[in-house]
């Protein structure tokens, strides 16, 4: 397939990591998360995100994101989020599905919440005809390519803590955050106040690596069984603790994120010199939202593989990855003037 | 670790799996199984096993009993399978919470249901007071290592057809019972009238790869959406299939499953020597579950990891590996000798 | 307690169905349904909503919604509805954990859906990351005590049978509806097109009586294994089956809910006389919305209670009752004019 | 309807209820159990269970029991209970959809759980692929008629506790155990170590009356909430109350299951001499079962209407009522005599 910019997920997986999955096929080792690596791999998150952490491997983001669901509400409980939140629209309602609660969504203009839209959802605490708020979910960065800042972290934590709350993190592209806010994965997490953490590596360069990390120990109550009962233990878990291990102590995680930071970057500085195309948000993370005429951005995915964000608006994404090139932006902004001139 | 006897899913990762995989690394593919090698994957399930056969991609064998679960039932319908079937046992409760719907088990001498069994189920249809019965669910082999013939697979079809049910074939294992059997997937599946399998390779030389196959296109409605709503679509799903791919076309899954089933013949032959030791089920497949003096076993699992079946009876389970050597065996039995003697 | 504006449900039972379950009270009869009184009434619902209905009593509105639901949905799917919804704001989120479906919410101006609005949610068909829209729901009265007309219920209607959708109509105030449009209740629901119906009495003069009526004969599958499986099959169901027979054959919930919906409509003709006081929604059957001074409705809910609907903008709610009468309008208005002055 | 032996909810409703009823039926009084019958009625139940029990009325059994299991199990968890118990066979898997466990059963002689049975599933605590045990469920009496003696629930209510499990007691038909054994509520709940109780009176002469009832104070955090989520918070509240009320004040309860425990037991002497005719259980509650020719049996549901209870084995099951007379026993005994003699 030619190589675009539809996701994040398109692109391959970096070298490194399937060294890694292959210094892991070493003999026997106990399934389930009971072998060495994974041991090794629980103290490297303790190292990286602070003592009380407390790391459970999944399969994909919807799966850290339903256990961190389910480790923070029951179901008579809602988690306010953003519209645009990827447990709002992206995961074809697991959510309500397996933890049976609701999701109390707020329109943002740019993917974040901020305290003052998270309080117009506070209320009704102690009616029981009411879902009773227990979670605020963001994205970091957010579906739309945006970021928090340290303080905005932290204010909404504070905020959630204050009515006996739990903040969530969506973290599938924390790594792409963490090096455009030039701080490490704990500053942004445990020490703003962070509850629970998805966190991935799939799509930033690994075979599959994702993760639920507890990081307020309150919420660590038989979440082993409960990962099981909602299908997310693998067996040879051996294999995907590898990944993560060298993702984590290798700096691949930052070389990997840069990169596609940087191409982001790149790739909107070209695509604004295109006259008759807007940029929409502002270009914090690896992602570049555009406003163009209806008939080009149709043609133009007749060339590449993107996917449209807001139809009716004429809005389309378009995703960087660890291994986009120049020559990729040039191609495809040359691709696109040439579709806007005709 | 020390090579052992305690599961299929401790040893590793075949040498063409990685093959596999990092041949599958090559530039940008889409997400989500709409990739080439996915597309190539689900042709190859259509030759193995008829035209009308649906592989959904999942990660584990519990997401596929549970996807096929859903295919089959909905949460006021019930399944019928041996108590000592792994749904009911080991998956934590997952039907149950996923579906919703009830499990109905049959005490087995072996692992294996018989049209006679599963008939003491059959009642109270149309009575709303009580699960209907919608299902029949087999593992093949069995979790105590039996093997169903042919015969008495279909047999089993035809009474769930009879009642308007279907059958489910649990085929974690499969290929270790193709290769007893010495016959071809589709003799076993779809021309005996299976309508849903779980069919895996990651407890024989695969990294992971797991499938729902519905094989009774009656049951491929809507199942997408419930595969994704249920946290099992997983993202860069052309490594998952390219596993799968290698495991169907190089012959691996019978050179390795031959392999396990072969070991498992030879120790229990060698274990059958031993005094005071007593093999509780045939050895059909790669598992050996054996009788012994409780202190034996208990100072057996201090030099190598085994789960222990039944404990009241002293009964544990010995499974073999596609890596497991005659050296192993030898070492094993010598040391579970010396420990019989003392 | 002091007889107020609360709500419908603060009033109790009309002599008519206190007589009919004392005539149901006559030597034995089957249970779950299959007594005589509830063959009569499934009877009376065909004759009132036409030949193909299929009624479903049950316990409560949010079970008659829920089994509604669940009939229409499964899972994986999506129901539409305005914000300000029952299902969506005062079922404690019993969609989400009994059927597993997400709820995709519009804001309204007056708690009415239309097609335009409807359709900035029918995105996303056939993309497996999105709940599949499958019902529209709406209240008749909506529950800010606004009305359809005919005509919009059967665009709606027309609007979900072009998309394979279900149009479910919440009508626990539906008799206010029929006899504020002079229409009968078929005219209303299976004229228009509604393929569901929660049919309600208990706000009406009932002590219990609510029902899930599938006019739409597709979705009658198995609806009683779900009843019941969702805890809303009654035991001995003539008694509320002959509350429900009283209701439409006396001509009951005519002269009950003309006489609340008049009582409404003088209160507000009286409110609106009191300066200061402004009414919110256009009083269509009986309730009342009006904004007034935060301190004023704080001081008025010492003396009578009722709830406040948006905190935020002073609303409160005022329900009238069968059994409201002028004195009470006319103290409660006095009570509240005097506050006003003060 | 013929009255027969069918089930103590084919019987009506006692007088003294619809008194009750009707005097309830008086002004307004607020919704959803903050009205003052409801007020009184818990603190009847403190005065009745203890000062810690804490009671929810609900609408019927099942919803009783579904709360009741949901107040102490999460999903992973798991209900110990009789093959026979209602929870497992009559419930249509209420519990496995609402709460999403799974119900471990356990075959019994006579309906009744012993320690030592339920020893037989205590294990795997601990290990996350096995649903965790959690709670002992048991009915009294039991759904075959049999009672647990004060001594035998104490000692199934330790074993439960020295495991940190609960145990739960399904008290449809409370009353004709307490008759029955001689003793009070208490004694035979909270005296003896049951943490929660399914307390009903809808057998025993109720419109309707269910309730579940917290008597270990652990249990009750957010029951509110989730007995509002799963459809079961009643709306004119005070209604059921007051049947309560009625049943516990005016000695009700001991006066209907007394009669019905009495007609019980002289049903069964009197089927005792009819030939042919075995009674199976102890006649201890209100229930009779019989084993008799298939053809009479058959032939004797064309003039009654009973359950068969255990087709294969020809056994079907004789309920009493509170209302049940002498002269409804001697034209049934003839009746069979006459079909025996046939």
């Amino acid at each position: 397939m030619k190589r675009g910019f539809g996701s994040d997920n398109h692109s391959g997986i970096s070298p490194e990591i399937i060294t890694a999955i292959e210094k892991a096929n070493n003999e026997h080792a106990l399934a389930y998360g009971d072998d060495e690596i994974t041991a090794r791999l629980e103290q490297l998150y303790r190292d990286t995100f602070g003592l009380q952490a407390r790391p459970y491997l999944v399969f994909n983001g919807t799966g850290a994101n339903v256990l961190s669901i389910d480790a923070m509400c029951r179901s008579h409980e809602a988690v306010i989020c953003a519209e645009t939140a990827h447990i709002n629209v992206d995961e074809c309602g697991a959510p309500q599905r397996i933890v049976g609660c609701r999701l109390l969504t707020v329109d943002t203009p740019d993917g974040k919440l901020t305290p003052a839209l998270v309080k117009t959802r506070l209320h009704g605490f102690g009616f029981e005809h009411h879902s009773q708020p227990k979670a605020i979910s963001i994205s970091q960065p957010t579906e739309l390519g945006t970021l928090y800042t340290i303080g905005e972290i932290k204010a909404l934590a504070d905020l959630a803590h204050e009515h006996g709350m739990y903040l969530h993190m969506d973290g599938a592209r924390l790594a792409n955050a963490a090096v455009a806010l030039g701080c490490s994965f704990k500053e942004m997490t445990t020490d703003t106040g962070v509850d629970a953490l998805s966190f991935g590596g799939t799509k930033n360069g690994l075979l599959m690596g994702e993760s639920c990390v507890l990081l307020n120990p309150v919420l660590d109550v038989d979440i082993k069984y409960r990962r099981k009962q909602m299908t997310q233990l693998g067996s040879k878990m051996r294999f995907m603790a590898a990944q993560m291990e060298a993702y984590l102590t290798t700096s691949l995680w930052q070389r990997n994120a840069e990169h596609s930071n940087r191409m982001a970057r790149l790739l909107a500085e070209k695509v604004k010199t295109v006259e008759g195309v807007r940029i929409v948000y502002r270009v914090q993370a690896n992602s570049v939202f555009a406003q163009l005429p209806s008939d080009v951005w149709h043609a133009l995915q007749k060339e590449y593989f993107f996917y449209d964000w807001d139809e009716s608006q004429d809005i389309v994404r378009w995703m960087c990855s660890f291994d986009t090139t120049e020559q990729d932006i040039d191609d495809f902004v040359a691709t696109l003037k040439s579709l806007m001139g005709a």
